[in-house]
């Protein structure tokens, strides 16, 4: 079978072992004559499954005690509505730096129930750049502070989080896991699976636990992270697919040597590609330098014709997922933990050959 | 492969066919050299994918074209909470049934953000039936009526839904595709996936579009009706892997004849082990005959220690998921559309053995 390379924003290319695992695991789990869809979520096996993979995101990115995981449904869709719900009080503010799509999406859904101050907007710039530490106008008693680390479509990311007084709540979907994050002093990070944790249809959620607390009665029962913390992600059936393949992508970043190593090899991976984009005017990066995501790289070329000829031709040298967002244009590479440095580097030598081409 | 007879309440087992076809189907969706959980929820793949699901649940409950079909993510216990939100108008009420735990859990929901008519109640009968019709007190302006169409943990059922004049709303979570039933006179249908339907992660609605209207201004995006409605189910990324599964589970109904087919076989598995339990004053059904569930049968034995004693040699002959639910104890066995007829038989034979053993 050939593995075709997988640029996709997401759902996105998932580890080749996770998903060869997953299938010899199917129809029979570990010779309980059932696959993993069809034991109760309440079984000493299931529950193996979820303390695993809890285990794993708290030794991967060193969470410590005070912080608890949640695996939730909805993603990070559905946290955007539950984090202003549970996390501001009546009456109170929080400050939502707009850095693009995702931010504004977020800060959208918070601004349906309650205050919201946007401390600082990348629109009139494009969404080109991550604002400089004295640009972000925050209030003095703001509930929560809210980014989001990675923007997907603009390929921009905070390089380094902002200092705040209040709790800094992080949307990491796009790159939780790609990089080493100090979890400490951040009041919740958050991110859907479909990216670098597993398939679809699963968030996981890391909280201080005394944000938790904060929650009005007026919010339905299932919308408290309370309601979760107090049944370990089981007060409902959750998705317990993506979460035996959390388990399984955990696993298989442990024993490549976890956050760290991880890290170092997308870095080199971006290098790659900004390299080929530096090398010469025939490419265009529209991103600033320093805010250059190393998850999604996107960049331009003379025209849209151009554009459309690459990427149809990429496509034809087995190389998919290359389209920019239907909102920008342009093309956009998505490399992932899972996207091997082989596909990072077909691309680059498709691109310079490309460029002899046409440039 | 042995596979194992699976009586488990949900998740529960699988048609063992779908599972060998995604099986088949890891690494490499139909030669695109990507996995079904590795392409994008806005490929021209996956639309195909989510239209058959659509469409094959659209044939097999024969959903007029009036109400709209939605694959959310968050089972029937988000649904819980967004029904009272989406379809009860500030300072009207709503009517529900209290069949049981589940009509409990929807109810207590609901209290939270509004009024609610509790039209009956069978907690001081231990839930042992379902209601004659005339004995509900439906208010005469509800803004709609929510029943439970299957008990699990009681092992009741509403053999026949009620008439109402408000929009009656049923939560079908363990008898959906079980049994044909007239969509056209209904509100709304939801039901979480992990017992007919497909691995746990999804919920199925089924909604007459006009209803989808009343939300408030107040509802977050995401908890609205009217906002899946308006992206064909791709607001966000869905659950993707079980909307998949969900089409191959459709497919594998339509093979076997479809619901009134499956009716049938699941009239008859039921038959054969209420014929057993009615045999000898050794078995105990603690529900009204007219109420029997033909998805989830529950029955007592003259001692705890015999019914412990049961689930024990059960499980030794290859039978798991006996166990009652804690809160009523006792033994159930959930025989859902993918339990094979054998699997009914072979736990009949086995209630057999142990009667002359013990009686």
């Amino acid at each position: 079978m050939a593995r075709i390379h997988n640029f996709n924003a997401g759902p996105a290319a998932m580890p080749l072992e996770v998903i060869e695992k997953a299938r010899a695991e199917l129809p029979d789990l570990g010779g309980i004559g059932m696959s993993v869809m069809e034991i109760s979520h309440r079984s000493k096996e299931f529950q193996s499954i979820v303390d695993a993979a809890e285990a794993g995101i708290r030794r991967l990115m060193k969470v410590p005690e005070d912080h608890v995981i949640l695996f939730l449904q909805g993603g990070a869709s559905l946290q955007f509505a539950m984090l202003p719900m549970n996390l501001r009080r009546a009456g109170r503010s929080a400050d939502y730096v707009d850095t693009g799509n995702w931010a504004t999406r977020a800060l959208k859904e918070a601004r349906i129930t309650g205050a919201v101050n946007v401390a600082w907007s990348g629109k009139e710039d494009h969404y080109a750049r991550i604002p400089k530490p004295g640009e972000l106008a925050l209030l003095p008693d703001a509930e929560y502070v809210h980014i989001c680390s990675n923007e997907t479509i603009g390929g921009i990311r905070w390089t380094r989080f902002p200092e705040t007084k209040a709790p800094l709540v992080v949307d990491m979907s796009s790159d939780i896991l790609s990089r080493d994050i100090d979890i400490a002093p951040l009041g919740a990070v958050y991110a859907g699976a479909q990216k670098n944790l597993g398939p679809s249809g699963l968030a996981v959620v890391i909280l201080r636990r005394d944000l938790a607390e904060r929650v009005p009665e007026t919010v339905p029962l299932f919308l408290r992270y309370s309601t979760h913390i107090a049944d370990g992600s089981l007060y409902n059936t959750p998705n317990t697919w993506a979460i035996y393949m959390l388990k399984l992508t955990c696993e298989w970043l442990e024993a490549r040597g976890g956050v760290a190593a991880m890290e170092r090899e997308n870095e080199r991976k971006a290098a790659v590609l900004y390299g080929v984009l530096d090398s010469s005017a025939f490419w265009r990066s529209p991103v600033e330098v320093e805010s250059r995501s190393i998850m999604n790289v996107v960049w331009r070329l003379g025209s849209e014709e151009l554009e459309a000829r690459f990427i149809a031709e990429a496509k034809a040298a087995g190389m998919v997922g290359l389209k920019g967002h239907r909102s920008v244009g342009g093309i956009r590479a998505s490399i992932y933990n899972a996207v091997p440095t082989a596909s990072v580097e077909a691309l680059a030598e498709f691109m310079r050959e490309f460029e002899r081409k046409n440039g």
